[in-house]
């Protein structure tokens, strides 16, 4: 695929995203997930912990903290009541066996949490092993949580902003396929390298129809700087796998566009990625994109970011 | 070495895999380990503690934190208890020498954990300064435990499956080699580039057999998402090492293929890699992999993972 | 865009920087900002609280840190004051209602930083719930702080010193566009490289100025180490964009030399990048770099860093 | 470079090293350390102390953060003093003026790492500010300190072992330069490169001596697995800066071979980096490395590292 990317619409394999002879609904959502769903292998051997808590909401992992903590704590303090709170925790203010659960609970949570306040303090063989031992699984339990935190907070986040639309226009005498794409944050992109393929439905009213994909060449494919705005641009050529189709082909071929942007955060010092697509009927055909760029009081060029799917 | 990726079947270097005029036994395993062992060092100059508790299991992991933990509180207890815990441990609770080493020992976790319930506390300028130097102790090696624990639980997995056979078939009018691999966990994998190398022993009866290495030629080395599944294919030209070779011949030369896979994982932000290998006798001569694609309920595309090695 | 860079003085987009008929002023600031802002979004879309703590001032952080550890005291200290201290802080030291909300602010700080003295301690159901509440939130907050602290104190820093001006000399012959650059650093940089972008406006007093964008090849782009210091130099032959123009037109075409390095740091282990600029006016013509070598007592080469702007 | 690194002996730029017309010093040292010096800048620009605290050795390591903790503590205790340690330290047991101090100080301690066993516990508003105080300065300073000590246990170590001289030898009817490398440790490098470069002062006896800077074409500078050892080989063709030279030459020109290996760790999945260099008297003309192959018990392959300077 290296060497065929130097050509316009070399013709690439069919990157497992679909059942060669259908898949006639997209293939890649704007949010860049996949429209697709492995099967066959049982939950644990796909699901990863990590891997979920990193990606779920703030409310969900915030949720699932708290729980966890409350649940660790109740394990122990139902440990601490059964050793007995009479006479193995100095100091518990209780007028019930409730009132004495509660207070291991308590106990359990500034072991857990290591503040020992030591109002209730363990006393005798079991009950101090415990309370030490305790107080180690706090402090891994606590790295896996707090680590978790940081990383959420501290993840990198690209958000590259996609036009509504891309456009099929005429530019320099010859028809290109446009959309425009910001950096939303404030931190440089450097390096960003954008990939488009086109994937078509070939003899779709035939007994076998078939889906092709091709990659397509970019007038530029990589920049230096990703500071505010690319419009990225391929030119339907001869040699364009686009070359001649109508927009009703497009259609008719259930068309997509499928886009991965990917380059290297300056601030988050690491590499990010963004996948959109764009599929037949959110093409405009005959459409420009609008002027986004202007003046502050200062004189200092300006881009409206608002403006990037504008097209007149 | 990378001029001559680009031509089918070019020779490499040996790999440090093996001595030249033997290896008859297995080069990699499948599990991706190397079937071989580096000798004449000293254990400390090639052994590394981190490298060793980051790859153990988690049963080990826990229990070498566990021991060190106890351990540590132990020399400490023994220092408390040799200064006189009597005169240097305010409010302990002790009737004999044994009770009151195990309050050392208590303290000394407390003090380790940064608990410090209090109900024991440090009297007296030696006691006082070896807890103050306790805790300083105690939370760098904290430190090192947790920060474990949380590589541990955050290390990239990625989790290639590979078909349990490769196969040799013919596919457009040649005869091709062919294995499949899938992408195993949720996260999708990008860039993902394979590399097959093929090694088998020459003049095998002579008095000089002679292992060779070359780099097998794929049709496509590289795709840019790899969200499901990829059946990887290295057409038998006239150029390839492998044209002509029976089956019979294979299994003469203890003909091996070397499998290298790595990518860009979007989840953990990380480059993985992937080994493993095919030996002669698990070459399927003239069989295809069957179908894994599918349809859910909704219409959406499945692909059947558990499938990955059916042939038909 | 790749492929042009092998030419000398191929024409590349036009980054995103400015408005293509104006920008008559500065496109980059010496210290590697752009001088280019986007609007249009509303300010929460754009801002990322991560990535301005790690940006902000050392002073400014501490403060923030400071402060937000103030106010959720504040919060957790009214909660505890309006649950009753009395009654539910245990241990409380005071003579007025002023008193004992210090005493729970001090008691929510102990909570939170899970220091826990205990002199005060949570008595019944609410107060104790809340401060294990607090424990968890303190552990989670701090993991942020310290999560920064470290990472602020870690970060890579690539101090790339340039040369205060530019020149444009004869050099074998031939006329060339040089500066020099020094790695500050005692750490080694490895695979540097460097690209330089010439931007000039054509056409000026037309009615449609361009502003036009060159790479500029290098004699050399990339070196293996960059210990010390480096002249990076482009020679003006009759492909360069440089060719032909005088102080003149650069001057009024408003030209600029963009400078992107790169480079990974041995000792922090991460890709480091530095840019920068020389506007029409921060070109020295005529005159040669100064030479910066020289031997310290033991013989051993030595190179004046200070000297890297001193031209002859 | 990059066009030239195909070519067998192209000239490279003098990499910053050494003075054009001297330097009959070394310039690399075996350990990988540059033998030149940067001078003129004041130190805190070029100091950075995280690098040096990374880098330093582990003895030095803990003296520093033992003294920044002691130290630490004192300027608190100091305060604590100050402010009256009868009135504001509850359950202070002293006998005199200096034990209060040392109250103070192990109370500062018990701050400081938030182990706050309570026996001395703050009372008023000043002492309970400074203690709160220090409690989140203890958590920033002790983030500093055990987030460097992981950082320091989990740096990836790539021990390069190079043999203690390379060979001039012929090998395949031609002259070859050969060294050999090996990976001392257990975890396997990947996708590993060698670059090797050549220099030598050139009319060594002139008024103008000129030293001069090659890169040498490898037989193979990359391989994809480095598991236990590689003879890097350069082939002394016709077009090798080495054509022609003789044992004399390289003395006289003050020779330097300079090795620079990089590669990627799989376990700490990092690239690891290496640099070494052999000089003229480091040689061994017409000798050939011996072989390190042999069989363990269980007829697996072995290598002995320890042979790997073993020449015949």
């Amino acid at each position: 695929m290296e060497k065929e990317e130097k050509t316009s619409g070399s013709e690439i394999p069919n990157l497992g995203l679909s059942n060669r002879d259908i898949a006639r609904q997209r293939l890649l959502n704007r949010d860049g997930t996949f429209n697709s769903r492995r099967v066959g292998l049982p939950f644990w051997e796909t699901f990863n912990f990590y891997h979920y808590l990193v990606g779920v909401s703030w409310f969900k992992f915030s949720l699932i903290i708290f729980t966890g903590y409350v649940t660790l704590n109740l394990l122990f303090a139902v440990v601490y009541y059964l050793l007995g709170v009479d006479t193995h925790l100095l100091g518990v203010i209780a007028n019930s066996e409730f009132d004495k659960f509660m207070e291991s609970f308590f106990f359990s949570a500034q072991s857990f949490t290591t503040v020992g306040y030591g109002r209730i303090s363990p006393v005798g063989m079991w009950t101090s092993s415990i309370a030490a031992f305790e107080s180690l699984v706090g402090l891994m339990c606590l790295a896996i949580a707090t680590g978790l935190f940081y990383g959420r907070f501290s993840k990198p986040v690209s958000k590259v902003l996609y036009s509504r639309n891309a456009v099929i226009t005429s530019f320099k005498d010859v028809t290109a396929f446009q959309f425009r794409i910001a950096n939303e944050q404030k931190s440089e992109l450097i390096d960003v390298e954008v990939r488009v393929m086109f994937s078509i439905l070939r003899d779709e009213n035939s007994n076998s129809p078939n889906r092709k994909y091709y990659i397509l060449n970019l007038e530029f494919s990589k920049i230096n700087f990703f500071s505010l705005i690319w419009t990225v641009n391929h030119i339907i050529d001869n040699e364009s796998p686009l070359n001649g189709l109508t927009k009703d082909d497009l259609t008719k071929g259930h068309a997509e566009f499928l886009i991965l942007v990917q380059g290297y955060d300056d601030t988050f010092m690491s590499n990010v990625h963004s996948r959109s697509s764009y599929r037949h009927n959110e093409i405009l055909w005959n459409s420009k994109f609008a002027n986004v760029y202007g003046f502050d009081d200062e004189g200092r060029t300006t881009v409206s970011l608002d403006k990037i799917s504008d097209v007149e």
